[in-house]
């Protein structure tokens, strides 16, 4: 690196839901001239993020793979799963590190939103003191679900709670009592203690849960009407509040 | 309209926090082929939506201006405020119905996201079961904001809550105690209150005020360090959570 190299730049750049057309222009703009893009993905899975920037991206952009050692093969309670991520947070940031002191900018894509429950995150709070870092807003998977379902989410004076499905069920029956609107995020294996939650709350009648919203797989359905307890992670569970009415 | 004529669509267009450049590649698509747009303002101004979408509607684009009748000037909870509103909505109904009834597809444009505390659902209600309707979601202000002021608002199993200022003050701080993390809204007249509930509920040192996120007259600081009681409507206020830390 030259000792007047302009001082490289790290992007946290959000993707937007899925579909690829709900990309920002100034993600686009970014994807276009950075040398270096980074995305994480499932071992083993090439990741929606990556089919989404394909297009955006220069010929000559290094793609580098940030491959989770583990996802929801054990309980993030798990010593080794804190330990696991925690190293590869560390690997990440020494490999993003490398390239910027060469001068090369880098940008991370992320699903939704970088600053919204995105890994992210944990390369940010590792950065932020040696590096230039701009974030780049995208529509979230949330906003891209109740568009997909047509379900306004929230208006007037209601409060909305975000509940990631992990948490305890009378936690989230105890939320979900207390809030006028709701997205339960994080379903997969938490599906059916989440029902029961929403039904103790007294809420199943106005849930709806929605699976790859914004793609092309996706399906959206009650709640009450979703019969196995089978679901991705990245499904979600959206409670409409009622707003102020003018009707 | 011809018997044949293809019926037209009603489109509810998010555009984004505010910077041009954070509106999505499918919005800017369906601005620039709409016949009709229409977007929401304080009478007497010309609003934000308008002068995002100035560069990508056609040259031949019918504006529609929809003006509030009231904005802050009553207390929602007024009834000469609920009547008015009423009015207001059922006549930009029909003026919008008009434009479908007449074949021509319209783009309701929304800053943010339209489904997230926007007024376009007040249309959406009124329009939904007689036309088709799309929803381009958008980038929210909050997400503008918290990139803006390089605040990660969420991770992990945070619960995170969306408050209206607009609440009492014994409700906010009620619903700062129980979230791990928080975005107050409309803030304008109630930042007094509001500082106040934040302080009772122990966040005071965590909140960040955000006046005119991701604009040339965008203003960060520590919530503990605005002196004065004077906020725009559309300020906000964060309130970080901590997330899972592998640090």
């Amino acid at each position: 690196m030259s000792a007047h190299a302009p001082a490289a730049c790290l992007y946290g750049v959000g993707l937007g839901p899925g579909d690829p057309e709900l990309i920002t222009i100034r993600a686009t703009k970014i994807l276009a001239r950075v040398p270096v893009v980074a995305s994480f993905a499932k071992k083993g899975a090439s990741g929606r993020a990556r089919a989404i920037i394909t297009r955006w991206v220069s010929g000559s952009c290094r793609h580098l793979a940030l491959d989770y050692p583990v996802t929801t093969e054990l309980s993030f309670c798990d010593t080794a799963y804190v330990t696991q991520l925690h190293s590869f947070y560390e690997h990440a940031a020494r490999l993003i590190a490398a390239h910027l002191l060469d001068g090369q900018d880098v940008a991370v894509v992320c699903e939704g939103d970088p600053f919204f429950y995105g890994s992210f995150i944990h390369l940010y709070v590792r950065l932020r003191d040696r590096f230039q870092i701009e974030i780049v807003p995208g529509v979230t998977g949330i906003s891209g679900c109740w568009s997909a379902a047509k379900a306004p989410i929230a208006s007037g004076d209601d409060v909305l709670s975000i509940l990631p499905g992990t948490l305890g069920d009378a936690a989230l029956a105890s939320h979900l009592t207390t809030s006028d609107a709701a997205v339960i995020i994080k379903i997969g294996a938490n599906l059916a203690k989440i029902r029961n939650a929403v039904a103790h709350a007294g809420r199943l009648s106005q849930a709806l849960y929605v699976e790859y919203g914004t793609s092309e797989a996706q399906i959206v359905l009650p709640l009450a009407g979703k019969m196995d307890d089978r679901a991705p992670y990245f499904s979600l569970i959206l409670i409409p509040g009622r707003g102020r009415q003018y009707e």
